[in-house]
């Protein structure tokens, strides 16, 4: 597991955002911190994580609304190179697209390195709607992509989805808040399976579950060439 | 199949959005209609299906923001009963939450009720990125399951996701033109099966392929009731 985030304190990761080549990072807005859209709810689970983060067990992950600013250590600035400033100014990673707090997917992750596992803390608003008054099954996918992606990322390095499938058991409310439990079961070569749980903070509802495979990336080809030859 | 939208022509539904009980209806804005932001791919697509829905063959389906506009016949405006204009109005559909156009997820669907099959066209913006200029894994497990699902709410009535399996072929880019074709494969009792491919427009490439299991709803229970005891 590389170390994450590359540089800076208290989940902050510096970036450069005026010029590629500066010498001048600023800081990136980290997402996954609390904000006046949060219910009591997700407070009180967000702090029982973060007091599990003091010795060490568990770890609070950053998020960014760019998925340049997810990619850890040297990779991280060598990106940069690779890539205008117009290319990562004009596109927006998925769950962090929105420009109002609250309305979209509100999410914090926390990692257990030991036990190979990332939870997710996640309370839906109101434009991800599917049935009336319920998430679409598209976000629910899409969160359950995101924390399962983290977790494979963390403890097999840079990864892509090449299975995911899922069982929606209990449609999830909009403006409830749930708990979205990874972790890797097994690494094989460059496959790496996973699993996952949707529950009700009070655990007694199970809304779906999940298995997932990632393909490990090769940094030296390109997305592509991955993929296209599973 | 339930004939659809339940009023109106040109694919225009007519809704109230003043008062419930209100004998004013006025028109929701159709998504499904080509903007600026389309590319020259996706226009030539779109005439493409458009052009067979001459003979009846095809069927445009229109897309509102809102996911109570796309419940067909009575059962549209009886929900109107149900829920107040607050609810109505502070929640968005999905895959429409965008203001701006282009930047989220432009797409438009054509049913083939003979076939039991749905096509979209699909054309991911910016604002999905998941790997650093493709498609994030969860907006491609959005717009399937929103294929998939209007397929079996057309050919079945209304459904709900039960299973959703997707393996992931080659990532999709950002700004590029994709065709989503879902069909019913069986219907057994409440479950109805589909297959769909994701596939560029000149079919060479295959993005991603998925299976799904729906479940029809009951209309005298509640979607938590069903859901819970499938």
């Amino acid at each position: 597991v590389e170390e994450f985030p590359p540089s800076g304190s208290n989940g902050v990761t510096l970036r450069c955002r005026s010029r590629v080549k500066s010498s001048c990072p600023i800081q990136s807005k980290d997402y996954a911190l609390p904000n006046s859209s949060w219910s009591q709810g997700m407070m009180d689970l967000y702090s029982r994580f973060l007091e599990m983060c003091k010795d060490g067990t568990w770890k609070r992950i950053p998020s960014y609304s760019n998925s340049v600013d997810h990619i850890p250590g040297k990779a991280f600035w060598e990106s940069l190179k690779l890539m205008s400033e117009k290319e990562r100014k004009d596109t927006r990673l998925f769950p962090r697209n929105m420009d109002t707090e609250g309305v979209g997917f509100e999410y914090a992750m926390f990692l257990n390195p030991s036990e190979k596992r990332m939870v997710c803390l996640f309370q839906p608003g109101p434009y991800l709607e599917g049935p009336s008054g319920f998430a679409h099954g598209g976000s629910t996918a899409t969160i359950i992509d995101s924390t399962i992606g983290s977790c494979a990322t963390f403890v097999a390095g840079r990864v892509m989805t090449a299975n995911l499938s899922i069982n929606y058991r209990n449609p999830i409310p909009l403006g409830s808040v749930v708990l979205v439990d990874s972790k890797v079961d097994q690494v094989e070569g460059r496959k790496v399976f996973l699993s996952c749980h949707v529950r009700s903070i009070d655990g007694q509802t199970l809304h779906a579950e999940a298995t997932a495979l990632f393909i490990r990336l090769d940094s030296t080809k390109s997305l592509q060439q991955q993929m296209s030859c599973q």
